[in-house]
């Protein structure tokens, strides 16, 4: 198992690996942002040289969007084979007055690296590339054979990485998938992410008149864009917060009573979350089962007309707005985007056009936790942290997951080391030291745990 | 009555008329951005030394925000004393890309003057100067009595100027009050404008968690403000537009049927008005009654989030909308303020605070139109266009319109020649040629009405 040189080569590197990472973290790899494109390459051929001199063969693949990044290492024959998928493209900072310092500039306070991508998921996927670094020059080769796969459109909704999996899915055969990129339930307890919610994410756009117009000359005359986007927007829920769209909630499956009652039993601080939010608490399900198993809608953004200081009496032409769902097993993301355009074509008032644009989707996930990797990655956990982790759901969307396991035929496994509060898509966004440095441990272990078991077998 | 020497004055002096009125329009008088302070102020002394020039006593009178011009000449002892109000002031003239020519950069095509301010209002208030200024030269002296005062404000509101008119009140003392701020009815067809709506102006704004929050990790356990705001939006009107806040029509005075079926006899073109804004007809009362008649609510503004390109899954820490009710007799803006912040807070999701502010308010008015003042009117219209004005309502608002008869008890005659689609507050805004020339006409016309009705009583 770990010897204790890995150990000490992660202790004896700490300074430089650290330094390492904030270099990969000053890369502005946004995504989603035409205007970053060169910035997101860059982001993949730092990755690329940092997985060559890790010992990988790495190439960096051009993709409709942008590149893949693949690296192998397959010099354990009869060893299973493990492939790690990660991204290396970001949120987009804004609102960037709101950063303690500045998003780009990587910088630790109190334990804690700030940046953008700290935790999601730049952080995350350096780790592992660090770990194989670790393992091959302490222990002159690597206990398993491995494949990287890391892709810079997972924010913007991976739209290529499928296809790629899709098309070399022979040459990216796996036995188990590993992927860090999400928290752990709370400070000291590690967790393994059992399910995920979907995600349908839309823009609507209301037009109205050809032109601004004066709402003195023209105000209740003509339909106004930015009243009908608000009546359009206010139809997609009750005044409980339930979707109320026709048919949306008729695949909405419950969760078993015993998965119910294990969310019930977690230690999960009420009064720290709502501390940490700022926001009270709402009536009905629990938070958990609020946030893992039901579906639930947001508006992310508004915009018409005026919005500067004081008033202009304007009857904007269009309205803008993003909005999405995050949906539940057995939710169908094609089926919900067939449903929610239906029903804005019914409630837009007349005299507005209204147009929804489907921007991406991906479908929930549920994890089958009785594959042999899921045993192997709670031996490792323990170890670098002193206890198992806790199966937990997650009320975000990895897109690529059910996608991965669907074409590989491999078990994924979701083991990752942020925090709750690390602000993944915010300001602020941050990744703990010491869970940092912990994950390291895990990861290490867990590579020589998927090895021995299959040796066992 | 007009002496051939005033027309011959204006023929002679139009060019130079023309490129002291682009010099006026050139200044940025935007009232509502702080950092036009400076532009705003030079507006007031560029006019001031224009009334200086046509013969005017002029002071530039400091007030808590945007200087009065006072201008005076009272040369005329027996004759009636006319006040002519009009604003310096400008709407914003975002979004700039949308203008054919720069907006701060006067330029005719096609008969037209096209630049922000060119119709609302310093196009028509120069309009006034330049009168003055021709009935002076050519005639020695002017035939009434004459007042000017310019504010600042009027784009956000005139705050200043009631307080300052009625501290002035017995300076101010008049016999009419003449303004020229108002559209034609059509081509060919100037008018009186009988009524205006008033407004109720609002800021909202939805306040939920203490920061933004990832949709993912939160969505469905925290209430979103954007969502809240549209929710709150949305319960303003019913679904045929009709404002749905409690006691909120039951001021709305019905206008007499004699008043509806002369509204219903002008030749006013549906089909022209529908291709000019784009917008199909509405359902129920006609175009006309509805402008002018009844209330209505706009939304102006809307900001919320993420608002560009491509997706992000943020719950915003706050929205915000603008967003204004025109209203009509009876209705009490201080009681509108009540009622709408009163249903907003009924309405308010749990888990989202709402604020509503009141930016400002004016109450509807309607016209005496017995006074001697719409006779003398009707007279030097038809002189100037060859036929008399039609008497009709309008659906914005001129704040002090009411305030200043109020306070001066003079009847108020408002006399403009701008012209339906003029874009007074929305880019490409313009102002006709033929009818400034002609509006020249029928000003300076007026004034020697108003003087020989007066000497004939």
């Amino acid at each position: 198992m770990i010897s204790s040189d890995v150990l000490a080569y992660l202790r004896t590197h700490e300074t430089r690996i650290r330094n390492e990472l904030f270099d990969f973290l000053r890369i502005e790899s946004v995504s989603t942002r035409p205007e970053k494109r060169a910035d997101v390459a860059r982001a993949a051929e730092w990755l690329a040289a940092a997985l060559r001199a890790a010992g990988l063969e790495t190439t960096v693949q051009a993709t409709p969007g942008h590149p893949i990044v693949v690296g192998e290492r397959r010099r354990a024959p009869g060893a299973p084979t493990v492939l790690v998928y990660g991204h290396y493209d970001v949120q987009p900072a804004e609102p960037l007055d709101e950063w303690t310092s500045p998003p780009f500039s990587p910088e630790i306070r109190d334990g804690r690296i700030y940046a953008r991508g700290a935790c999601d998921d730049k952080g995350q996927l350096f780790l592992h590339v660090k770990v194989l670094e670790a393992l091959r020059s302490t222990r002159g080769e690597l206990p398993v054979n491995v494949i990287v796969v890391a892709e810079g459109e997972e924010e913007v909704g991976s739209e290529n990485l499928a296809p790629f999996v899709e098309k070399h899915a022979e040459r990216l055969r796996a036995d188990a998938v590993v992927i860090s990129d999400s928290e752990m339930f709370a400070p000291g307890v590690p967790a393994i992410v059992s399910s995920l919610r979907g995600i349908a994410y839309f823009e609507i756009e209301a037009r109205g008149p050809a032109r601004d117009l004066h709402s003195g000359s023209y105000g209740g005359a003509v339909a106004n864009p930015a009243n009908a986007l608000a009546r359009v927007l206010a139809s997609l829920q009750d005044g409980h917060g339930r979707v109320a769209i026709e048919g949306f909630n008729d695949r909405v499956r419950r969760w078993p009573d015993e998965a119910l009652s294990a969310i019930a039993r977690l230690p999960f601080d009420e009064t720290a979350f709502r501390v940490e939010t700022g926001s009270p608490p709402l009536d009905g399900a629990s938070t958990l089962e609020r946030l893992w198993t039901l579906p639930s809608c947001d508006v992310h953004g508004l915009l018409a007309g005026f919005t500067g200081e004081g008033s202009k009496t304007v009857i904007p032409a269009r309205a803008r707005a993003k909005v999405s769902f995050r949906l539940v097993a057995d939710q169908d993301p094609a089926e919900i985007d067939r449903l929610v355009k239906a029903h804005v074509a019914q409630v837009a008032p007349p005299g507005v056009a209204v147009d929804v644009t489907l921007l991406h989707a991906s479908p929930a996930w549920r994890a089958d936790l009785d594959s042999d990797v899921f045993a192997a990655a709670a031996r490792a956990v323990e170890f670098a942290f002193g206890r198992p982790p806790v199966a937990i759901g997650a009320g975000y969307s990895i897109p690529i997951v059910g996608e991965i396991e669907r074409i590989l035929r491999a078990p994924v496994l979701l083991l990752g080391f942020a925090l709750p509060g690390d602000n993944a898509h915010a300001p602020d966004e941050w990744l703990s030291v010491d869970c940092f440095e912990r994950g390291l441990v895990a990861i290490a272990r867990l590579y020589e745990e998927i090895a021995s078991a299959a040796v066992v077998d």
